[in-house]
């Protein structure tokens, strides 16, 4: 769901017609053309007037809970799309159609931010429409806080950016690109503690979430859509390709960094200068890169030591 | 030390029972109990008025320079630390009761920063209260100095970060955790140059310290209490974790790691991307994850890409 | 060549007697000595009026297309630089004395920027003298933009520093260092994304430039007189050292680092965590630290795993 508090929806929304005639598409036939869509969504967690998109066989099965009311889909997936009671909007690159309608349907809006009068906002930072603040925050200076919404007891560093736009292009059907928009959020815990020059980006659809209790040092990359549970500990340098998910408790040291997509479960640590290529299991330690478990890295590496001794 | 330039101590102290009392231990019997401290202190460079911690046998030789009037211990080390006739305060997590009993003693102060006539700070930049910052100087927009010391002729970036609190956290008897408090500062040389969007933090009890003729590239971290030594270059994307110390002369190539603790000695060389794990001898240069002497490094690499042509 | 845009240089220019004497040189005899000139170059591309420097015998070829009026140079390469018709001013360290050269030719200068009336500076960002900027360009809050050409389409985000200075310092005959001034400019193309807390410094001399359609991620740091051609996509924390060449298409994945002074081929890809020290071909596939070309990396990687299990 578009967080009305950032954005801005078209009042009524749009018809699946006029959609497609802004974006050169031929449209669906008869009554469907019709079809009102309100929003961007991701297909899985699509509702009744979400406007989502299929690109892959791969990830025919979200289709499952899908109740969007249209789909940017391609030709040999269309059927599968209007077996679910979606109405497929036929095109060669989906997600391209996607990320062009998101640009007509969502603007950024202008409300109030909302700051809890004991926290604490530093000279010349930046708190954009919308985001809200809880108690007994304090925010250093020369930060940019939009898209977020920041529990209490929360200190974040100076420098720091948060909520800006991700990073990602997608191709269209004669190789453009264009940059995906990004219309989620960041929500932040409470009692997080975050440092200086530290980038949190904001969801592209959906939300970067930060749970409570985490402390994340300078110079920390995480981008759109990541998910860190409660009390995870980052040190400095450390990055996250978007879309991770981070289990309660993990541990990762400086500069360690994550490709994207992947899942660290509750408790694992993740050794300094870690690259991480594959999921890591509950409460494991890995190091190396490409990351693995440790006790494998010391191996190899005391091995390959002796191997040039010999 | 606590540098009453940047911080405020209790005027005339605290008793320990009124210390107890506050963070809910048990307090010593009879007169000890009306022993005065005024600061927190590492155990080693304690005096007369000094708060301490001892939590493991490991550091028991410290004991030998402390002077400190009174210190958190473990039960099983308590009759070490009261025969140098310091007040043993016994609880289960002597380095956290520490942290809140810093908490307690020191605030923020609020002086004046002293800036030489002819240093430049670009606009939109924070100095914070006490700072100091000497002639000749230039400090580039958007950055933010507080806790810090500067010599003279030194030049730094944009969005830079100096003096911000360090990265580290304690845990309670009770498995919560807390921030440890940074109430030390940053002392920088003369003629040093930083570049942007750097960060240093301050220490947390004593100085992080950056020696005359230091060359700091674009998005470094160096943590709390860490010490370089005159004349080191650290190229773009260096990370030295807290509690290094780094002799004079010594060069590291882009993104090389430290971890925490580590000593480097005068003149070494750390190639980029060198993930040190341990002490680095003077003059040697080093290479790899985790990094070893250059020679074994470059053999290892040669023989492991002979290996794969058998 | 200098841009007046962004330094003044001395009104008629210089003789190399009154040079010499400022920095403390023999001067060459007769006639000689009135040459003037006007501005440091490079030497292989120094014109009419240019000061460069040769220090190296390797560097003799580039004497072949240059045109200075005079050359800071070593005693032994004296001869090859006078036959070309250029002064050759005799000293031990060539380049440090262009370097000092460099801060009496070269001022920065104070012209107004010129911003297109349909950009949008976000609050708290300094934009620097002589600065112009193209059309339908934002850039948000907090960033730092400083002799710097932005085209058309642009689009930067917070705290990200455009235009610093580079990281470099060259010794003088008596071990004494300075830093390197820098006097050259940003050039970023049309249509780039840039992120937040990234640092792009300026030439030194010449320029750095960023090609269209470039998409750059947080956190990453691109060093003086890089050249990217068009449409490179660098992940978060990439590190891009000193004089580099990326070809158009080049995707750089998360903290990937280049050595100074690299190419690579078009359309190449680097891997996370790539650390490269050799350049790399057009449309090959590296990683690994030290980089090579990923089916090698990944047999490396496969035999010391089986090798551990043996």
């Amino acid at each position: 769901m578009i967080d009305t508090r950032f954005y801005e929806l078209i009042e009524g929304g749009l018809s699946v017609s006029d959609l497609c005639a802004r974006l050169d598409l031929a449209a669906p036939e008869g009554s469907l053309a019709e079809t009102r869509i309100f929003e961007p969504a991701p297909l899985v967690t699509s509702q009744a007037g979400s406007l989502a998109f299929l690109e892959s066989r791969k990830h025919s099965p979200t289709l499952e809970t899908a109740k969007a009311s249209a789909c940017f889909v391609t030709d040999a997936l269309a059927d599968a799309v209007a077996e679910r009671n979606i109405v497929p909007l036929i095109c060669k690159a989906p997600k391209y159609q996607l990320a062009r309608a998101t640009d007509i349907l969502v603007k950024a809006a202008k409300r109030p931010a909302e700051i809890a009068q004991d926290s604490h906002i530093h000279p010349s930072t930046i708190i954009g429409p919308g985001v809200v603040i809880g108690s007994n925050v304090s925010i250093g200076p020369n930060s940019v806080i939009t898209n977020a919404i920041i529990g209490d007891d929360t200190h974040i560093g100076a420098c720091t950016v948060i909520g800006g736009t991700g990073f990602g292009v997608v191709t269209g059907p004669d190789g453009a690109i264009m940059s995906v928009p990004h219309v989620g959020r960041v929500l932040i815990g409470r009692n997080v503690r975050i440092g200086s020059n530290t980038c949190i980006d904001r969801g592209q659809l959906g939300d970067t979430v930060i749970g409570d209790d985490c402390q994340i040092d300078n110079l920390v990359q995480i981008a759109h859509n990541c998910v860190l549970e409660r009390g995870c500990a980052l040190a400095g340098r450390v990055g996250i390709s978007g879309s991770c998910h981070i289990g309660e408790g993990v541990l990762m040291g400086g500069s360690a960094g994550l490709a994207d997509h992947i899942t660290v479960g509750p408790g694992a640590r993740l050794a300094a200068f870690a690259g991480v290529m594959h999921d890591v299991p509950a409460g494991e330690t890995w190091s190396g890169i490409p990351a693995m478990p440790i006790r494998d890295h010391m191996r190899i590496v005391a091995k390959a030591k002796r191997d040039i001794r010999k």
